[in-house]
């Protein structure tokens, strides 16, 4: 039997830079002496305290210190939390992109957003195909997922081989294409496998996680429960197979399709035209013709499936969509789970389409894409690492894949459950931690990437809780007399026309400030604003146990 | 057979003066003639986008308008969304309180906070007993719930009875006292009920709740499975039967317990006073001695089973607890469910212990104090009411009620959706809601109660998206020549010291704004201000797309 090469004197460096902590910023260095290849390059949206922060990206420091080792980026699947980094880092590292049709395909709107798809390197690769970059080999291998045309990969570099899952699921009857390539896991297991980075999202839930293809037949359950009525159907625009058989069922009942909201509009567009879906002519219309067929001769396909607030389905529940509006007649069919974080947002708006008097429908009708217990328990068995490096979800997930691992027989000290910014060395002889690099997010907000720090955040938080009251005093240059002020300004903190008194007594207390700061002869700008910023907090605290962030300025003439 | 008397002249007038769009708030006015009853008085948790704000109380306006026909507040049960706004409620309209023993307790813990206890009238009523207030007879009716000692009432009018369930469950074998008093639901249902006002919270849900005692079992296994090591359990303060239990398996097991967390404390000193928890002797100690024990011979009960960030174990699980270090040898359980909403926040607590080396379960150490569907049934099958009012939800469970009757071959029109604030004015004959007065939620924060509005609210989320920028300029009176200024000073906007270009920027546009108002002779300072904070506004957005407050002061000298 031929088992891969190794070099028992070479190692290899694995180094995850971010996604270890959270769900997103996903994004793994591979080195093998002068080369480094980038797994994924994935954004994260931003925890409810990031006040303001659009998203988060992962801080690549260490990628900018070894630019010239930098081979490319190499892509597991088309997901914000795998490919949402790459149009802010690639302003920074420049290098090739490697990754399926489809997935190049949902990167070339991303680049042409940012204006990057002139100076940037995409190549397609297929499933099943292998690249060489540097020192290491790379094959692409063939899994299930909620979106097409996801990838596993096998990182070959002289020290070993590497398989990592990407995100994934073992669908044995996926909507479009081939099954996750088993046989290939177990082939290049049989052939000897250093380290397993396996997906941990669902490590949590036992069982399996049931084929994509059961929605299918759940659809046209329901279509043909409700044939009176007008169907909208919310779910994630990324899930092609999802609208797939969406489509497939209102064409069995003769239902016009109408898609509402950008970024389905966009993924649509895209698997069109790289042939992920097919749309039966005269099956897809254009929302503003809606009002021209009859309600039970319609389905909306829409985003909103999280309750986000902007989305299609949250403007129609709200009554705010110009082309949408609910009536009892609706029946709305929510295929998706609430993601943890989203659970009162999608209850708001299921809140406001019910009290419309719509029917909503929202268990049941979604598979998760991602592999519970056993279909890890079966990628481990075929693949038989030699160390096992649990990956993609917070502690408690990647925990309890380490606990499968254990199940299954391996030791302790060959679960490695690592941080972001550990650099892990291994080969066939050992596995070990040899260093910390830096990592973390960082915040994007607006046009600005990283100029809002945990200092900037901290006075959001502030401000955001009890409010801003600014103190204004003009003096006189020289003699340090006051020739205007103080006055209060505040915003955020009271409603000032029906808190005349504490806004009186707030100026008194600045008042007999200046007084004694004049009495002691004290003329130094710090000591005379920390003055009227301790004592007017302190009387704020005293009357209303409220912090407002105090502002004192001071000017001269 | 005898029948209630109801007079079909006679009306009367149920009034939700909140808990109808939401969790919490729950408060209820029952009007007939001359004669209000309030049932319950309770507090709502803020939303997410209610920055700032500590708790919210219902409006009573129309509690105020009528003061003198309040009779007084009869309360179910001693959670805070049925007590937690009575001190600030009592402020305004103080009459007497009716509850059972522990409810009473309980508030009067909360009135002695308040420094209400000499001025407040309570009255312990057992259940099985009726009160008479002005024309209405209210009877107070044994049910479960997850804390003992609740009630149903039944409301007696001259126009007839109304039953009002309180939350509850079904629970033929509760930890502490009787099971539900079904017989006397159904006793009184013969006689003829116009209304039952039944609790939705677990409308949606198939089934029956478990009794509380199946937790007990679970205990008892846990324990033995764990019996080296330390055990914290965490679970709802005021879930005084799951405290028992654990307490129970501990003095089996030989543990000492410790009790952590403010309330939990409070509510198990009160409900040990009144006799609703035994406590075997030498089974509590003083956290602080739990040094003194061995590990495995203690068990920790906690707060913070969701995940709230000040709470014991939140603390624990981030190395801030003075007395408890989370080490590999505790096992933690959850004894609860994430209500909604708390999701993230218990997930990270979670990690958090984990990444300790705690284990840690979650999974069904938990059963819930409300009905699910077959109780629902249960419930109406025994009122058999004229009328159904859904409780105790949002729109979709109180929905899912509806249903509920309607399956039980209810009436669509005898299924009343009310809002909070609707005048319901009902009787033998007919059911309408005649009115609509004014309700909603009163922000309490700090010490302030109803000062923090909309106004304030919307100015608070603007400063937490993008910060606030000053700009203050100091100008001579008469003349109306700049003395000082503009200048800027911004919070959580940017960080000003890595932002030197774009603050330099800023300021030209200030100079250039200032130059042309001077160049245009402007002096008004409405027309000043305005045109500097478009300015500004529209710079930063065109270079970073945010937009922070901005607020100009001008001072004169």
């Amino acid at each position: 039997m031929k088992k891969f090469n190794t070099d028992p004197d070479s190692k290899l460096r694995i180094i995850p830079l971010g996604g270890l902590e959270q769900i997103g910023l996903n994004i793994t260095a591979f080195e093998y002496g002068d080369s480094i290849i980038v797994v994924d390059c994935g954004l994260a949206f931003p925890e409810d305290d990031m006040l303001g922060i659009d998203l988060c990206i992962p801080d690549v420091t260490y990628l900018k210190e070894n630019r010239n080792k930098v081979k490319g980026f190499v892509i597991t699947h088309g997901h914000e939390d795998h490919i949402g980094a790459l149009p802010y880092i690639l302003k920074e590292i420049n290098v090739p992109i490697y990754a399926t049709k489809l997935t190049i395909g949902l990167i070339n709107r991303k680049l042409e957003e940012h204006d990057l798809l002139k100076t940037t390197k995409r190549k397609v690769i297929k499933n099943g195909q292998s690249i060489n970059l540097g020192q290491f080999r790379i094959e692409f291998i063939k899994t299930n997922h909620s979106i097409a045309d996801a990838s596993a990969l096998a990182v070959y570099s002289p020290a070993g081989c590497v398989v990592h899952t990407g995100d994934f699921k073992v669908d044995y009857t996926p909507v479009y294409g081939d099954a996750i390539d088993l046989q290939r896991f177990g082939e290049i297991g049989k052939k000897g496998v250093l380290a397993l980075m396996c997906d941990s999202t669902n490590a949590e839930r036992p069982g399996f996680t049931n084929s994509e293809k059961t929605i299918g037949k759940v659809f046209d359950t329901l279509f043909a429960e409700h044939t009176g009525k007008r169907i909208i159907v919310a779910t994630f625009a990324s899930n092609v197979d999802r609208v797939q058989q969406i489509i497939n069922t209102a064409y069995k009942y003769e239902r016009k399709v109408f898609v509402e909201g950008r970024s389905m509009i966009n993924i649509i567009e895209t698997a069109q035209e790289l042939g992920y879906i097919r749309i039966p002519e005269n099956t897809l219309a254009e929302i503003d013709q809606i009002r021209n067929f009859p309600e039970e001769k319609t389905v909306i396909i829409t985003t909103g499936s999280q309750g986000e607030s902007m989305a299609a389905l949250s403007r129609m529940a709200l009554n705010l969509h110009k082309k949408v509006t609910i009536k009892p007649n609706d029946t709305i069919i929510f295929s998706s789970n609430p993601i943890p974080g989203n659970e009162k947002a999608v209850s708001k708006v299921i809140n406001e389409l019910e009290s419309k008097g719509a029917e909503v429908i929202f268990q049941d009708v979604h598979v998760s894409g991602h592999a519970c217990r056993e279909e890890i328990k079966l990628i481990y068995s075929l693949v038989k690492p030699k160390y096992a490096i649990p990956i993609h979800g917070e502690f408690r997930q990647r925990h309890a894949q380490a606990e499968i691992a254990t199940e299954l027989g391996m030791k302790s000290d060959h679960i490695l459950m690592l941080r972001s910014g550990d650099v892990l060395e291994l080969n066939s002889e050992k596995a070990e931690v040899v260093d910390h690099v830096q990592t973390g997010s960082v915040y994007v907000d607006g046009l600005g990437v990283g100029d809002v720090g945990s200092i900037v955040l901290r006075d959001r938080q502030r401000l955001a809780e009890d409010g801003v009251a600014v103190i204004v005093m003009t003096l006189e240059k020289g003699t340090g007399q006051i020739l205007a002020g103080p006055e209060i300004v505040s915003r955020g903190f009271v409603y000032v026309r029906e808190a005349d008194e504490l806004m009186e007594d707030a100026y008194d207390v600045l008042q007999e400030t200046v007084e004694d700061l004049q009495f002691r002869g004290v003329t130094d700008w710090g000591k005379m604003k920390n003055a009227l910023r301790d004592n007017l907090s302190e009387y704020i605290w005293r009357s209303t146990k409220r912090r407002p962030m105090i502002l004192p300025i001071i000017m001269e003439v």
